[in-house]
């Protein structure tokens, strides 16, 4: 079955706020073998919405129109809805007697406008919202001869998402036919995007059955196989058969089979080698440390660090000597090197990691251009060091740093 | 003027991808005068394409369409357009001869499905691609008895922006009636939503030839308006007319006017003070000195800091006297005044701050909940400090306490 996601609100046709609820949505019915066919961005003008609305019944068996429910002018999706499929509004009593009732609990008098909020459309269900005023709709209708589920949902994220969950997700899997959704994500680092293409096309382009996405972002591969199937055994299979034979063709790329982020693995490898790391950074400037300190849990195995920006710091908090980045430079290998055992030094603990690099705009010098960066990783068996130039601006190089330097103790702790 | 933009690709109607590209060109479009009433997002179907694009052409003047331009089987753009407006296409010589030199450039034999890129619709333009082999094409024609200009262009960001500046805003220019735009950002810091709504609503609802947008994101409101009219000085006076107003309702909330970033504000004040700064970071994990050491230039001001996850690294990299920690706990008021006197004695910084909290989900205790933060900042004349219980995940919790944490030192240094 196709399906069609509305968002309405004049602020997402602005350069400075987007629609972030239909992805959620999205991963919720492709879960239950409902595609999303199209997605619409449309303002609060009644004449846009019912114009909308209208095309998107032409095209598609379930709609789902998000905001446009809350109390102000603003607000016409209900009266769009009711418009698009010649329906009228009722008031309903005991939804004014909520409303009322939670006025009265946070002692403010109730704006008359306020009671939109209880208009139903015929033949609508009321869909209770825990977390806002305004309750959402569920309509089981005809439009041009033809079956229409339509769900209508406020438009905040936290009141949204557990409206659609707890209360459209349980109609849709029954109106929709049974199917069963293997689902598995697959990631890699570093791996060049032309090198996963030409590796990987030849094996999933052979697997029909199984919807095969590869999203690439500064050095991270992810790879989605979703399979559906009426036997699930028969779903799991295939997206198993397929994950195994990618799992070959990226060798060591791959850092996780089951969607598992770098920090995520590097963190599962230091608590089962009994490890704990600290990172000196200078040129990501704290990136390294606020990935992997991002992941619950962190602590169990990551001390610290020092983000030694200036090279004074590097001197007084990661203890390189101030001859050597005289000598070579605060971006060398040398000083990389130097970062890592010295910070490890310091803290103690088992696996230091050292970064340094010019992300730019200004600090390139002849012989040394913008993004160009130098990791270093040691631990008590030795050390693993590596040299690279990223291209693009400052925060792309920086992203690209923090993912390769995350690689490079994946690699040593492997 | 009306328009609508289309972003053609399946796998924008995945979970995993979001057109950004209509951000962009929504912000240049609304510089020179045009409302975005619509946006689509269709999938690889001619189908569903020619069905976008006909609804489309129905309620707009100006229709762009992104993407589907490539030379793959899934890529119809060119085809759906023809059909909808009933053109025929045809393949350009000199378009087909610079695709054959592009391949033998490369050394490699062109398939033949490439040549598609060549073809071209009756009456249009085509748009030169610097980025990338696939040209844009522009068509100012008719539909329904209505002028329409239709501009297609390649899906990659990197090939569709620069495309767009290039070639459609001056033709998009000169279809368009003069206005002059002016527009203004301003920005403030950990103000209560609701309060910024009940301060502002007042003054910028009296403005309606100023639109005003609010968009406030854990701690941080951006406030902006446009005000476009056929005198640019009309335009400018209004809108800096409505700013101070705001900017005196928002007092020293307001930490911009210019749409700076608050990191940028800090170094900025950091700057003018002739000071320094160093951070010594717990449970934000490095994101203070990441926001920091975005900004270009920062090394200026910016010494670095340390990431003290530990309590060993509290007291090893920060100074944090053991006994300290032991008797009020690492997450304290009087632990965070001593890692932000500690960085700064350690590092020779005229400024030093110190964040301490619980991000969660563990870690509470009896006495001390999850999204606790103190906060601490100190210099030659004094110091400042703060505690504060933020609400949300581990990630939200670490985002409000950095912010907080920045807007300490602006408020210090100021």
């Amino acid at each position: 079955m196709k399906s069609e996601i509305i968002a309405v609100g004049s602020e997402m046709l602005t350069p400075f706020r987007q629609d972030t609820n239909s992805l959620y949505i999205t991963e919720k019915l492709n879960g239950i073998g409902i595609t999303v066919a199209f997605k619409s961005i449309v303002g609060d003008r009644q004449k846009d919405l019912v114009n909308a609305i209208r095309t998107a019944l032409g095209r598609v068996d379930i709609l789902i129109v998000m905001g446009g429910l809350g109390p102000t002018e603003d607000d016409l999706t209900r009266e769009a809805v009711a418009e698009a499929l010649s329906l009228t509004l009722r008031r309903d009593a005991s939804q004014v007697a909520a409303l009322h009732a939670r006025a009265a609990g946070w002692r403010i008098t109730m704006p008359q406008n306020n009671l939109k909020q209880a208009d139903v459309l015929e033949g609508a269900t009321l869909l209770p919202n825990p977390n806002g005023s305004a309750p959402g709709q569920w309509l089981d209708t005809t439009f041009g001869g033809y079956r229409k589920l339509i769900a209508l949902l406020p438009g905040p994220p936290h009141e949204c998402r557990p409206l659609f969950d707890a209360e459209c997700m349980p109609r849709l899997s029954v109106a929709v036919p049974p199917r069963a959704i293997a689902v598995r994500t697959l990631k890699a680092a570093m791996i060049p995007e032309s090198q996963a293409d030409k590796l990987l096309a030849p094996v999933y382009t052979t697997y029909t059955d199984v919807e095969t996405t590869l999203l690439a972002h500064t050095g991270d591969l992810q790879i989605t196989l979703i399979c559906s199937k009426q036997d699930p055994d028969a779903a799991r299979q295939r997206v198993d058969e397929l994950a195994e034979r990618i799992e070959e063709k990226l060798e060591d790329w791959l850092y996780s089979s089951q969607g598992d982020s770098l920090e995520q693995i590097v963190l599962y490898y230091l608590e089962l080698r009994q490890a704990t790391m600290a990172v000196a950074e200078s040129c990501t400037g704290g990136l390294v440390a606020e990935r992997i300190t991002s992941v619950p849990g962190a602590s169990r195995s990551f001390l610290g660090g020092a983000v030694v920006y200036s090279d004074e710091l590097k001197t007084s908090l990661a203890g390189v000597p101030a001859e050597l980045i005289a000598r070579h430079g605060a971006v060398s290998a040398e000083v990389a090197k130097a970062l890592a055992q010295g910070i490890r030094a310091r803290t103690g603990a088992s696996v230091g990691l050292g970064v340094t690099g010019i992300a730019g705009p200004t600090g390139a010098t002849e012989t040394k251009p913008v993004g160009l960066v130098h990791i270093a990783v040691c631990d008590p068996q030795g050390s693993d060091a590596l040299e690279r130039t990223f291209r693009g601006d400052r925060q792309r190089v920086r992203e690209w740093a923090a993912q390769q330097a995350l690689d490079l103790v994946r690699r040593r702790l492997m």
